[in-house]
Parts: C-alpha cells; structure tokens; sequence
C-alpha cells in the first residue's frame, strides 16, 4: 500500500519533495497529557512498553495531535539486554537499572545464546503491527534499535552514568569480553530490526546514545565496526544516530546507510561538506529551543532551515524533546517546517 | 625564589625542558589512601577544603607520594557561588547540591554584590599560603576557578545534570539574565584568580566543565565571551580546558592564555595544526588506561607521547583521575613521562 505522505521516505532516498519531513525524537510519550493519561493507567514504563495495544496507542498519538510526518515505535533501547537474559527496570525519575551485569567472562553465562527473537520480542513486533493498522497507510512507521556500544555501557554500568568509565574500563582491561559481547548485541540486533521491518516499519533508527564518550580510535574499534555490520546487513532508510561522535562524522559518511542524525552540537554546514549529497541529513534542533517564544522558536527554525544547502533533510530535533516543553511550542516547531517552502 | 622543579612553568611559557612535566587532574584527593585518612578526620568534603591546614596537606601529599611536576590546591569551583551567596552542599555519592538557585529575575537578589573575594574566599587563599610552605619550593602551585559558563550551570540548576537544560532553557528565554550573571560570576572569577596569584599560586587553570554541552555560536556567545575577559585580565601562566568544546578548538587557540587543556577525545595532532607552536597543550590520555596492566599503561603513554610534534606539552588525563584507579598505576603513567626522552 502507498503511503498518503511518503515524505520522509523520499527524503531518506534523497527522491524529490514539496517541503522537508519533521518529527521529533521521543515525540512518543513524555510531552503529550493525552500520553500521560494513558502511562497512568499501567504500573509503570515496562507494562505500557510490553503491552502492544497501549504502546501503539501512544505511538499514534503525535500523528493525530502534532502532525508529524512519521511516527516512531513507542519502545526502549533495553528491550535487547532484556531479550539476551539481562532484565531491566525502569525507575521513575532515576532511569533503567540492572540487577545483574556484565564485568568478567564468568558473568558471560547470564546472556542467553541462540535466542528465539521474534518470541522474545513479539510483544515489540505486535505493537509495530497493530501500529500499522492504526496509521493506515497515512505516515511511515520508523522502528529503532540501540548501537551495540551503548547497549554494552548499560550491560556493563548496570545504568546510567556520567563517564561510563566501569565500560571504558573493560576495553582496556578485556577487551577480548568487550568484544564477544558487541558482536552478540550486533547479531541480536541485525535479527531484531529485520523483524521490525518484516512486521511493519517502513524505516529504521539506530541510536549511539553514548558514542560521545570515546576517542576516534576507540569508537572505530568498538562503536563502528558493529555499526557497519548492521547497515550492511539492512536494506531499506536506515539512520545512525551517533550522538557526540564529532570526530568520527567522516567515518560515519562512508556507512552504507541511507541517513545519518546529527546531534545540536553538530555543525549542518560541516556534516554537508562531509557528505555532500550521498547522505540525508537529519536534525538538529536545539531541544532548548522550545522553551522560548513562539517568535524565538520560528527564528531558530528558520535559521537552521536556511543552513541547509540540500533537499536530503529530515527535520528533527538533535536530541530527545525534553518532557517539561509545551506541546503547542511543539506545534510551532512543526508548522514552522511544514511551512517553509524549499 | 627559584624553584627546584620549574618544569611545568617553562612548558607553559614554551621554554626549553628536559622532559616533558606531568601532573593529573584531581591528584589531590580521591585516590590516595593517605588523602582517605585525613578525609576520614572530619565531617565531609566542605570541611576539609574550608581547613587550611587540611587543605594544604592533601595538596602536597601527590607531590610527596607519587611524585608530580606540580601541585594544584585542593578545593573545588563552587567556592565562587559560594562566595557569591549562593552557598552549596556536597552530598556523598550524589555531588553538589544548592538550596538556592537562580531561575527569574527576581532570584538576582539571592546574590551579593560588591563583595571582598579575598575576606569570603579567605580559607582557599590562606591554604594556598600554606602549601607553599610545605612545597618548600620544590614544584609550583596551580590555583584555578572553574569558567564562568560551568558556574552559571550550578547557579541555575542547583545540581550535576545529563543535559543542563534548565540552564541552556535560559540562554532562550532570559538571556539577558544569563548575560548578568555570567559577568557577575567574571569579575568575581578575575578578583579570585588575582588573590590566588598574590597570595602564591605560580600558575592558573579555568576548569569549563559543561562546554561541550553547546553548540558552537552559543559557546561563543555565554562562555567564550567570558573567558576572554579572564585570559586577558590575567598575567602569567594560565590553562583553559573546556572539555568537549570540539568545534571552538579554533577559537581557543586564539585566547591570549598560554595553554590549551585537551580532554581524551581530542586530537592531539588537530589540535597541534591548529595553534602551531603558539600555545601549550595540556593532557590528554584517557583516564580509564589507568585500569590497566602496568604494561598496557606504559605503551598507551608512549603512543600519546610519540604523537607529540613539538616540546610545548605538559602530560596529563584527559580528565580528573578516577576515584577507584590504584596509586601503583598512576606512579607507572608518571614515570613512564619522566623517564621519556623528548
């Protein structure tokens, strides 16, 4: 079935378009009332993510009340640890937490090998389906994954951390272990987003959440040699989103994928003059951005819109929108763009 | 006075050494188990930096026990807010905390104006005293303050953050706010750096912690702006390090200060074409080699010191030594250093 506003599918091919697709990372959940309604009526993060009936629900939600161009699958980058035998819960205000984790070969034995993924993640597949049936053909579906790199900072850490130095760590001390266990995450991954395209999404996004916080060098040896992996092994619009990887921006250019995200931080100018028109560029709002002025927001918007020197964008933010912005500072955002004229 | 040991001064100035000086962000506290003893002697982290006497000891015990090209007085970069009237605490396991912070106009009264830094700042400058008593002349003393975007984010938020987002909200909301008390918190830097100098300190260093966290024209705009008015109102050698500040490396390496600190993630070579042999730079192994075999931390060492292209560096982490790094392992980094024949 062909796509009502196949925008953001075009632009990722670098095809032609009347105007620049927008949405916004993290649109799914966290600034909607209408999402909020929904997240109180379960016991916490988990059960809406793990019920398909709610997590599709909310997935739709800033199709009908924001109008973006493509909605995302209301989900968690941790669905894979947890798949792999790594349980995780999500503790309100403080973020995911593992019980156990991984620090020494001997710790190895709590992943599960050759697991059955589309079992272990159907409840992730149905909600794409069911999605589907929701959006009808009106925008694509984008289904997503962590980088094996960050996947790994979490299955070491155990949670969140400032340096995630207990990860860097392990690459000095057994980078053997640190290994072993990307090219695990990797062949789950690769699995894991086949399934999601099979089941539904007309796009993928992979996020390196944590790619910032190691040197070139490091991030070539640990970060991009997965990364490569799973673009080489995925067909169809695929982003990268490598937060903070500033130095490894020309490395990133020569992946086989169709988009590569760029963090606020990120120059546009630059990453163009890296890429020139072989890859769609997407971003990269300043999230803070939308705590200002409906004037203020439109004037930021437009200058970032007038730094592009090419139709392969797609417009976001270049991070997650933070929970605390209004929605109609949102609205603002997104009609700025859909305005705006090529 | 002569010193016995002026290494670390003539690197600065781009003088001839014999070697290359090595010191390590946050040597003084932290790692060292004679440092945990005298921790252990009072009730926290304010008390033993607000004693001198305290404060002067912890400062010599790297020089003694493991045997740096320079000590860095113990105390932290809170101290200006502190003095400002915006007093902080620092909880354990959890970092500083502020009961007070500064998000509207109105809150601009919370801080003091006109007030003597060297009566309120009195117990940094007496242990600065102190410890060039116990230095004896054998190595210099670094002062330092922390930049004033760095404080303007402890002043806003109140507390550490992942993103700084209430204070980047500001810069869009209220940036005539953040402008007043970015210069407020400048001229009570200069005042401080000054008295630090006056009373001993041989050398400064300006810690901006939460540069990377923006982007390049608002770094520009709120820190840069700033820290050239501290560089050029100061005499002698002076260290910027503003971690993550990838796309304003250009920018510092036009600051009038002798020397550039670089994290880990920055090219030490990039950085070497950028200024030439106009500048100094400072660091910048990662931290986390530390947690290596002695072997591993030696050939680390060595390929950060063989990518050195010109005299005029001063060896150090590319960020504060990390708390659980055994001492054995930091004295094999040292001595790798000193014993390298430029």
């Amino acid at each position: 079935m062909k796509l009502e506003n196949d925008l953001y599918l075009r632009a990722s091919r670098g095809e032609e378009i009347e105007r620049y697709p927008v949405w916004l990372m993290r649109q799914a959940g966290r600034i909607l009332p209408e999402y909020r309604a929904v997240r109180a009526s379960v016991s916490g993060f988990k059960e809406l993510a793990e019920t398909p009936e709610l997590a599709s629900e909310v997935t739709v939600q800033p199709v009908d009340l924001l109008g973006v161009d493509a909605a995302i699958i209301f989900s968690d980058i941790l669905v894979i640890p947890d798949a792999m035998g790594l349980p995780y819960q999500m503790i309100e205000k403080k973020g995911p937490w593992f019980e156990n984790t991984i620090k020494t070969d001997s710790d190895l034995s709590l992943i599960d090998k050759n697991i059955d993924v589309e079992d272990r993640l159907s409840y992730v597949l149905e909600a794409i389906a069911l999605t589907k049936k929701k959006l009808n053909n009106r925008v694509p579906l984008i289904g997503f994954a962590g980088a094996p790199w960050t996947i790994l900072c979490y299955m070491v850490e155990g949670s969140g951390s400032k340096t995630f130095s207990e990860t860097r760590k392990l690459l000095y001390t057994n980078s053997r272990l640190a290994h072993e266990l990307l090219q695990r995450i990797t062949d789950v991954t690769i699995e894991y987003l086949k399934a999601q395209q099979k089941h539904g999404a007309n796009a993928l996004q992979l996020f390196d959440s944590w790619a910032g916080i190691l040197g070139h060098d490091q991030y070539q040896e640990f970060g991009m040699k997965y990364i490569t992996q799973i673009v080489d092994a995925i067909d169809g619009p695929l982003t990268v989103f490598a937060k903070g990887a500033y130095s490894s921006l020309p490395n990133l250019m020569d992946l086989s994928c169709t988009t590569i995200g760029l963090d606020w931080n990120m120059s546009v100018i630059n990453a163009r003059s890296l890429c020139g028109n072989t890859k769609t560029l997407q971003g990269n709002l300043d999230p803070c951005v939308l705590y200002g002025s409906h004037e203020s927001i439109q004037s930021e918007t437009f200058k970032m819109l007038k730094s592009f020197k090419s139709p392969r964008h797609i417009v976001n933010l270049g991070h997650g929108v933070y929970p605390d912005i209004h929605p109609e500072n949102v609205k603002t955002f997104i009609n700025t763009v859909k305005n705006y004229e090529i």
